[in-house]
């Protein structure tokens, strides 16, 4: 039994008939998504503010974007006054701005499961958890590809972690199934084993369509053509560049009045200039860009202003994590968010170690810390992120998920009503008491302080008695734990026979693609 | 060699002379202070600070706060329009703050080498490392009994440190020397194998004045006299409690003109109600008392406002590190010490954990960021903190001194110079190029990205065929090689001679004392 799990048992005795209650009283509360009662943290001034977004119009209209391999983009481009020039649109200024103007500033995604529904922008974090690795990690196993079976663990974990709103998308790359009909299979198991809100797919516009069809299996085709039931990832070519096989994705997806995020990929000082400020004005400019185009596609529909920026060692050229140069453009970008009126998306369990160790938690915590006083929306990679992005880890995935309770009470703000003031509790005590005993304390001791489900709080002696466990190994036995507690949320047979045939049908259609 | 140590390695050949040519090059660099160019972060409102800052004045006024044993406290707090009855002291609205008000927003912490002097206050901040613990522990020989041996090594990893500012004063609790005689070999470990600030001893009133006396021989008589030299740790008794050993030291300093951190010391729901605007006010009622204090002593010595809070885990009576209560509370109270124009003291390197491990990287990672942000003018425990406190570790002590200039980076703000705008460099690039060869990344790729000494950046490959270390095992390599490195600084052998001969006489007037 571990730590973390010891406040769910039942009293002792009782032997199988105990675990059996266990089990059946085994709660999957999932937190409401964060509703931030803090401040942001502005790093930015004014005049800083508006040099940028200056700039951004300059680069715009000046430099300009390419729409690659995208005839009917240009072609819309031009009708709303961008100038072309090959695949390159140069965006007069203001245009942009002004087309980003009818996005909404905040929308709601809908799970199957309505209280799992996530409202996302305005004051609001929702919580997602990593996206893209080819690899995955565990402490017995190492690293390894990642398959579909790690996938719907995955899946089984998000859907049983707490603070975890969101299902997410490719939490790992199942490489054991054909490149084109992965996706089916990811979606599926989204839809079947959580029943919390997901992403589609975006690898190919067809691809795209697979995930809206099966989400009108999933809600009902009516339900889907008037809410937005996915938020998926627009990766921007950056810099400046749109290509033909995300822009595909968004089409689909912005006619379906689905979600997108729209999200320049920055290496800084490879894709982007090694400057703060350079980096940001780029970020404007391409966010501006791709949400203007995704107005014209559908004006009204959904999107979220994205930034996944990193820094470079120069000596390596390895991609950097946590560092303040990411945690800068971070604040920096979402006040550039705020400023244009949408949903922001930032920030997650960055790191760059090959381990679950200290690194990976200093720069994992760094960036979370950021995402949350910088006004992020919605947080893909919120947790289990490693290596860079290129390994999803099993037991980074609970560590990280635990410690976004600790986001979740700071985001609570301070109250000061007469009780939370406590007058009476330190006219109790006095000088020299202690405070355990009095009534305020007895009032609320079960709430007063968020408290980890995992991390060690023990006497050095018990927990040198315990084994003497890091923190990877705590993780590892709760990993184990949730897995083994997991139970599928239910869901009418009609619409499981449903997906089912129309992933079995889909992948009859074509032969195994593996590239 | 460590990936941490190869850049500053010579080129390859040489043997025994590039070995003693690196060792002669080795730098002992020591950044600045940080100079604040990002604001603060203001978690209250002001109709919040506002009700604290009354609930504060009403307990001093209606509760009150004890002065124990210490008759003439009480006959100084009576003359200043107190009330007194027995011990408890109730200060009249208004009283404390107007005493406040003499203390000095800002002063210069003279080291023996000028390049290293600390200015503390306004928009600094002070860095100096763990204070306190009775154990220690490095990867090898694990937790044990601090020794002298120890104390002198972690003063040495201090003056390496290059984003360390200060040496500190009890890195550790050096067991194996006498109780009453420890203070003068830590004093002249500090004063000889660096050359950084110090702290003075608080543990007994004559200790506090030894710590005078051996200033005096470093600085000479009248420059003690005139100027701070000493940054010395009196911890309030919470609740309201201010006992007679920690006020004898805070008088001895004060009376010298020497700078005294006064800080409550307070795990939440044990010393201080269960509330964040509860603890806030004591925190704020407490500090005030003591500041008060000090300028009743000496109207003008120097003080900085402290705020040491920990929660608590309700289940163990456990003090918990790295949580959203605690970091509620440090913001709050550096919006109060602002607006008592006072100098801040908070947050550290604080976590629970056992091990340098992810746990512990979290929970420190949490509490510097969570320092910086709030505005912390001198951070006490800025590394090698583990286990609540009771271990100073060898490893996290480099750990978290690396992640200490991540702090400087971020601490700078965002320039928007033109040349940091960066629009030649967009211009050069346009869409679909990369930025690594442009000339505006030539021109500043050395200096754009903060940079890891330690942390691990290498190719997967690479790291495993060295060895796959985690971080623990890089920190230890790194604390070897600075060992390693270590020069001690230069001194007039004849200061050098009368510090030792004054410890020896000291040591030979009383026989030794455990307890």
């Amino acid at each position: 039994m571990t730590q973390a799990d010891a406040p769910r048992r039942p009293a002792r005795g009782g032997g199988g008939a105990a675990r059996r209650a266990s089990r059946s009283t085994v709660s999957f509360e999932t937190a409401r998504f964060i509703e931030r009662n803090i401040p942001d943290f502005d790093i930015l001034t004014e005049e800083a503010l508006e040099i940028i977004e200056a700039n951004a119009e300059t680069v715009l209209a000046e430099i300009g974007v390419n729409f690659v391999n995208n005839a009917p983009a240009l072609e819309l481009w031009r009708q709303a006054g961008a100038e072309i020039e090959g695949e390159r649109v140069r965006i007069p200024r203001g245009l942009a701005r002004q087309l980003c103007a009818t996005a909404p500033r905040q929308f709601t995604q809908h799970a199957r499961n309505p209280a799992r529904n996530v409202e996302i922008g305005g004051r609001n974090l929702v919580l997602a958890p990593v996206y893209g690795p080819p690899f995955v990690h565990d402490v017995n196993g190492g690293r390894r590809y990642a398959t579909m079976e790690d996938f719907r663990k995955f899946v089984k974990l998000g859907y049983m972690s707490k603070w975890l709103h969101h299902s997410g998308g490719t939490v790992c790359e199942p490489t054991d199934v054909a490149v084109n009909k992965r996706h089916l299979d990811m979606l599926h198991a989204h839809m079947t084993l959580s029943d919390k809100p997901f992403m589609g797919s975006v690898t190919e516009k067809s691809r795209a369509q697979d995930s809206v069809d099966m989400c009108e299996i999933l809600f009902g085709r009516e339900f889907v053509q008037n809410n937005t039931v996915m938020t998926s990832l627009i990766n921007i070519n950056s810099p400046l560049t749109f290509d033909d096989v995300m822009m595909g994705a968004l089409e689909v997806y912005a006619a379906n009045n689905q979600a997108c995020i729209i999200s320049p990929f920055i290496v800084g000082g490879a894709m982007a200039p090694v400057s703060v400020a350079g980096t940001l004005t780029q970020v404007l400019a391409e966010v501006m860009a791709g949400i203007a185009y995704s107005q014209l596609i559908r004006p009204g529909a959904p999107v979220i202003f994205g930034a996944f920026v990193t820094s470079i060692d120069m000596n390596s050229g390895a991609p950097t994590f946590g560092t303040p140069e990411a945690a800068q453009i971070t604040y920096g970008a979402g006040q550039l968010a705020r400023r244009l009126g949408l949903p922001y998306r930032s920030a997650g369990s960055f790191n760059g170690s090959k381990l679950p160790d200290a690194q990976a938690a200093y720069e994992t915590a760094n960036t979370l810390n950021v995402g949350l006083l910088s006004g992020v929306n919605f947080m893909l990679h919120a947790c289990g992120w490693l290596e860079g992005g290129l390994v999803a880890s099993f037991e980074k995935f609970v560590m990280d998920a635990d410690q976004l309770g600790a986001l979740h009470k700071l985001a609570q703000g301070v109250s000061v009503d007469p009780d939370a003031q406590a007058m009476d509790a330190l006219r109790e005590v006095g000088p020299g008491g202690h405070f355990l005993g009095c009534a305020h304390t007895q009032a609320h001791f079960k709430s007063a302080f968020w408290k980890s489900d995992l991390l060690d709080y023990k006497p050095y002696e018990t927990w040198s008695e315990e084994g003497a466990r890091d923190t990877v190994m705590l993780a590892a036995a709760r990993v184990e734990k949730m897995l083994g507690d997991y139970q599928q949320p239910g869901m009418d047979p009609a619409i499981a026979e449903a997906l089912a045939a129309f992933v079995a049908a889909r992948k009859a259609s074509e032969p195994d693609a593996f590239s």
